[in-house]
């Protein structure tokens, strides 16, 4: 069996994380036994979830063990396979962790499943035509619920959930308008992603700045919301929500590191009648083929262009993860391990 | 047609409301014209709601208009009617205003409705069996849609909407736990209105403490939540939340004079995959019929034992409306006018 390269979570972080967080280890694979696979990953994805899992707090997912491979969502090949339903060769999808090589359960449900790359890269699927693009699809479709004709925001917009978000929701007849950090990223946002328009945060000192940018941007309010991040600009599209809004709360990335931060003015969940809606994508596996599969017409006709920020070997993984954390990336942040 | 006597609302307040805002004034009650309804008021109503109209800003209602009569719900009987669905001496609940005459449209659809007092007395139609009730009715039938054995708070919990909603939630087999101000009203919330438990908050400095306090009361976590008030009872319900918690945003009571009062760890939202709804129950007329048939049944069983704080004249209504956004009250604020 191939010699293994695996990053562990070696310490938790105190406040902000750190690459002394993580450790690189060597290790052998074990030999298969009967259902087993073994997968080599030709892409790590990384993603915001992950630094919640390194504290030790209680949060709706178990923390990341300290000693053991840090966990995440891969694409790889299948190099040896004693499971009747996979092959050397098959294209795959798991969440192999941060390393080069990992052994899967051929019968564990939704652990590994092959994709077809004939009219979608493989590492689409890690992004989306994978988990962050049906993140997108569950808060439009079933917590948004968006009209034809209604005015929905995105925080995050050139990211991988954004960039889907968009495009599925301009297939719905919205009014999509992103909010992302730098004219770069809102540039993109707008021309290549064919969003309505993009406010860039980063040139606003506060929420009531931000606010009245979207005000312009939003001539009829905004209907519906997914927020990526937390913070200043959720307070800023709160101001602006009608009647009867929606927010779908995917990512509090604002809030990770030290304090919680506040939501300023939550009277006016009362004042517009709004409904606020937490989800985590993964207790929504039902919704799954569906979405996969709109995501990935829309990517094999052209109509979701994703842009990708790839780092180069499992070494490069910490720093390009802490990049992340800081809204470095442009588009989905993924290493490439081969 | 008889004199009459009026509240109007005579300038803004600046921060918090005082008496000085109030006019009373004298008037004369037009001729019924065809179709109308003259009723003389037994009792009004008093209810936070109003608080917010006397503000000029934006919210879900317009504004109250200056110089004209308070809105207000109001229950009493019939004078003259020139509509043939209404009759001298038919007992009726309305939006009369603060005020001892109406002249009431018998056509405007909801504007007046005949009510039965043989098992249920005319002010309960003011509380349980009315607006407070149907706004308990929606927040935990609708939106916290509670299954038996869950655990549900609620805010204010001896007054008109909290006493009711822990009525309704027993039937359905919930632990109910409240939360109110001294240990009259904790007392009440327990002994008469059946709650398993009652949460005084002003033995706790801040909602920190506040949480601990429902942990005890919770074993389980929450389930559910009606929040009336807003502030740090909502703080402290949020951090003892379990997974899929539902929230049901009726009342910002806390945050009606001055600033608005952050929340202060939203990103519970997102860890605890939490709905938060705000609602207003006159938007919802479709579930009226169904509550108040419940609701009439609980009062008139005797499982549902409102109680009520009882001013005496129209002149005493500004007075008691303050102490009723101060929380001096116990159950249900009304005014006796006849």
């Amino acid at each position: 069996m191939p010699a293994n390269q695996q990053i562990v979570l070696d310490n938790r972080p105190v406040g902000e994380a750190t690459t002394s967080n993580f450790l690189l280890v060597e290790s052998q694979t074990p030999a298969l036994q009967d259902n087993q696979v073994l997968v080599r990953h030709h892409f790590l994805s990384l993603d915001p979830y992950m630094r919640g899992r390194m504290n030790e707090n209680k949060s709706y997912a178990q923390p990341q063990p300290l000693g053991e491979v840090m966990i995440g969502g891969t694409v790889g090949e299948v190099v040896e396979s004693r499971h009747p339903k996979f092959h050397a060769g098959d294209k795959v999808v798991g969440m192999g962790g941060w390393q080069h090589y990992s052994v899967v359960d051929g019968n564990a449900p939704g652990m590994l499943r092959k994709v077809d790359t004939t009219h979608v890269p493989l590492s689409h699927y890690l992004g989306a035509v994978g988990m962050p693009g049906v993140t997108a699809w569950y808060g439009l479709v079933k917590i948004i619920a968006p009209k034809a004709g209604e005015t929905v925001t995105v925080s995050a917009a050139s990211g991988a959930v954004g960039s889907a978000f968009g495009a599925l929701a301009k297939a719905r007849g919205c009014r999509v308008v992103g909010i992302a950090g730098g004219k770069d990223k809102c540039d993109y946002v707008v021309n290549e992603l064919g969003f309505d328009a993009c406010i860039d945060y980063k040139e606003h000192k506060d929420y009531l700045s931000l606010s009245k940018a979207l005000r312009q941007e939003c001539p009829n309010g905004i209907d519906g919301h997914f927020e990526n991040v937390g913070g200043m600009v959720l307070d800023a599209v709160m101001l602006r929500t009608n009647a009867f809004a929606r927010i779908a709360v995917c990512g509090m990335i604002a809030g990770y590191d030290g304090a919680p931060l506040p939501l300023t003015n939550p009277a006016l969940i009362l004042v517009n009648r709004m409904k606020i809606e937490g989800f985590i994508v993964s207790e929504h596996m039902e919704v799954w083929p569906e979405a996969l599969q709109e995501l990935g017409t829309l990517v094999a006709t052209g109509k979701l262009r994703p842009r990708e920020t790839v780092a180069q070997g499992l070494g490069a993984a910490p720093e390009a993860f802490l990049g992340l954390l800081k809204g470095k990336n442009f588009g989905k942040q993924l290493v490439k391990l081969i």
